[in-house]
């Protein structure tokens, strides 16, 4: 069984390294990610677990099945954060799969596949921009030019801090995983309100939700704001609240298929009280796990946009940031997952994942499931992150049963 | 009869004046101010007036009235300017009334009442952070503890800038005008493009717009923008924009009464495209030119703040930074000043002033009206500020005429 005495220890552990502020600041492959990295290691000695690391530095414990060569288990998720930042955000996965590896060593039990828990690097983008980067090598997306360009701020490059941890960029190409994968598994803090708003204990997730980011200008008209009459203006800021309400009302129909839409940036110029607003910027984040909702959300977003510049003679020009994949979690997973927890007595919710996730980059190379964790108030990369020590040992009972089912010789998801 | 001749050689030499890319630069009390001051001195000389100067510096030529106690009839605007700012705001109103000067010198013209041009300093608030300086001087409104606190922003304060210029700030209770005034005149740029949209060469202004400005604070929850689903946010940018479009729409109602409403300023926080805004700040204005109309705005508008408030289930604080009583011109000068215009054969229009003149503080001490000219695409405060000499000298036909009507003997406004 799961020991959230043994969870609770090992949380405290991790807080301490990097403590900052009531937070923690481990930035990848800094000394404070390395130090816990060093005790995560200890851990999975700890646990029976037999441990090497990639080119990129990427931990991999592994217990070996009866059948050496069928696929390999994995589950796994990070532990460097952003500066100043919470101590769940994936600490929360990689603690809870220890905890299924030492449940299967105390408990002694036997299984056909082998299991392996994966430590991925650098998934935060504090450090160099990019986020996920220790899957992406994992799954071959990560070139050696690249390690060379990405900089922190200090002008670091990924390569540079590399070879300070005794790594060899020019071998980022082996750290591409070789094995055969029957499933990877992630347990992470939600990072959202949904679960606890709903009283739920354990999220199954069923998508990751990509980003479409879109810069819209308006551009109007910058009049004196006592001597235009209103029937005589071309503000670009009234111009500008229609389309973030239109933003708003087109996400909120496809509500159901789990896209969301916001504006979170907004710029007037030039911004005194006197003058009219003559030219506002907006960065508008549209998200889904749906591609076909999104796509539904940005053709009526431009269609209304045109009818705003034509009803209130404003321009309006557009242009596309990102438009991302999302990632479809396969229904066979969440239903296996779901099942898991609800025979075990939990409340379960199905919910996309807002935020990306090392798992991904892994749904490229294999079956990929998520198990959510209610996160206190949705807050995250915060001091104030926080997470129940029950719901996390929940998931990670979830994750080991899952774990135990997906080991077993000739087991299909279906 | 006024002579564009004339006009365009001052005006050039006036451009000349505190010269700077493109544009005129005099700030009040500055070098540059005080040459063109001592141009237009010369000029007042030249047209018969005899100059004196009261206790704030501002300059008063007079032309005696053969009833010598008869009050006195004024007309007067000011020449000190933003930085990089035009050569038409208050200047065409001092070149116009010296021109008027001119012609009833050249003319001969006998007059029963004095009439006076009036020089006001420091009518922009550009160096001490107060408009309409001198007017305020010349009717009472400036104390000496007030010219000891305003500073530029080189800390030097306007008691100062009077001393260098050999002015006496504690003699400023001296620089209220003590004579009988029959009538005030002011011609201006209007500073709009109200004229220029609708064709018409002259305006005749039938009140001096008063802002009320307000802050209003929308706060939310800074949720994260991909985690959080439509219907579980609290998103104060999507409130702001109901608000920004709650002002439009209720100015908009207003707008036959004159009043008009801008939201110029917005700042939506943390800013960034995968949070969700949860505090922004808007800075409204809304000006007219009745107190009643403006009121009625600022109460339909905590209506709708209160309704915006409870059904989405943000928080909204409002403040009052200023809220300043507007002047109102008297329908006889409204309908003296129109009627010598269309008489002359003018296209003429009555419109509110959306800025703020001198003419407002001499509305309280004297019966007051205003001429507007139309400027170029409502352009002012800026180098591309320009006016048509052929405008300026109509408005300067129509000051003429209504100085000689308002100096016969016995003649009443009705």
């Amino acid at each position: 069984m799961i020991s959230t005495e043994r969870l609770t220890k090992n949380f405290a552990s991790m807080a301490a390294i990097g403590a900052q502020d009531g937070g923690v600041t481990r930035l990848a492959f800094s000394d404070a990610d390395w130090q816990a990295r060093d005790f995560i290691l200890e851990l999975m000695k700890e646990a029976g677990l037999s441990v090497r690391l990639d080119a990129f530095g990427n931990l991999i414990g592994r217990r070996e099945g009866y059948l050496p060569d069928a696929p390999s288990v994995l589950m796994g998720s990070h532990i460097d954060s952003v500066p100043n930042g919470g101590n769940y955000d994936g600490v929360a996965g990689v603690l809870a799969a220890i905890e299924v590896a030492r449940c299967l060593q105390a408990d002694g039990i036997k299984h056909a596949h082998g299991i392996e828990l994966v430590v991925f690097m650098a998934e935060e983008s504090s450090r160099f921009g990019m986020a996920t980067l220790g899957s992406k090598a994992f799954c071959g997306k990560l070139s050696g030019a690249q390690l060379e360009q990405y900089q922190d701020k200090q002008g670091v490059s990924l390569a540079a801090a590399m070879r300070q941890r005794g790594l060899a960029p020019e071998k980022i190409d082996q750290a591409r995983y070789h094995g055969a994968i029957k499933a990877f598994l992630e347990l992470h803090i939600e990072q959202g309100k949904v679960l606890e708003t709903t009283g739920k204990q354990i999220g199954i997730v069923t998508g990751i939700a990509a980003p479409t980011r879109l810069r819209v200008t308006v551009t109007g008209q910058a009049d004196h704001s006592g001597a235009t009459p209103m029937h005589m203006r071309q503000d670009a800021l009234t111009a500008a609240a229609e389309i973030i309400l239109l933003i708003e009302k087109l996400a909120g129909e496809e509500g159901p298929n789990g896209t969301v839409g916001t504006t979170g940036v907004i710029k007037a110029e030039p911004g005194v009280m006197n003058v009219i607003p003559g030219r506002v910027e907006l960065g508008v984040d549209i998200r889904g796990i749906s591609a076909n909702s999104k796509k539904r959300v940005v053709e009526q977003f431009k269609a209304g946009l045109d009818e705003i510049q034509r009803r209130r003679e404003i321009a309006t020009e557009f242009v596309t940031l990102t438009d991302e994949k999302p990632v479809e979690i396969s229904r066979e997973i969440v239903e296996f997952l779901d099942k898991i927890a609800i025979d075990s007595g939990y409340d379960t919710l199905r919910l996309p994942s807002g935020a990306g996730h090392d798992a991904m980059h892994l749904a490229d190379i294999a079956p990929t499931g998520m198990l959510f964790v209610p996160c206190k108030g949705g807050i995250s990369h915060n001091p104030a992150e926080s997470a129940d020590i029950e719901d996390i040992a929940a998931a990670a009972q979830v994750l080991l049963m899952a774990v135990i089912r997906l080991t077993q010789p000739d087991f299909v998801i279906k």
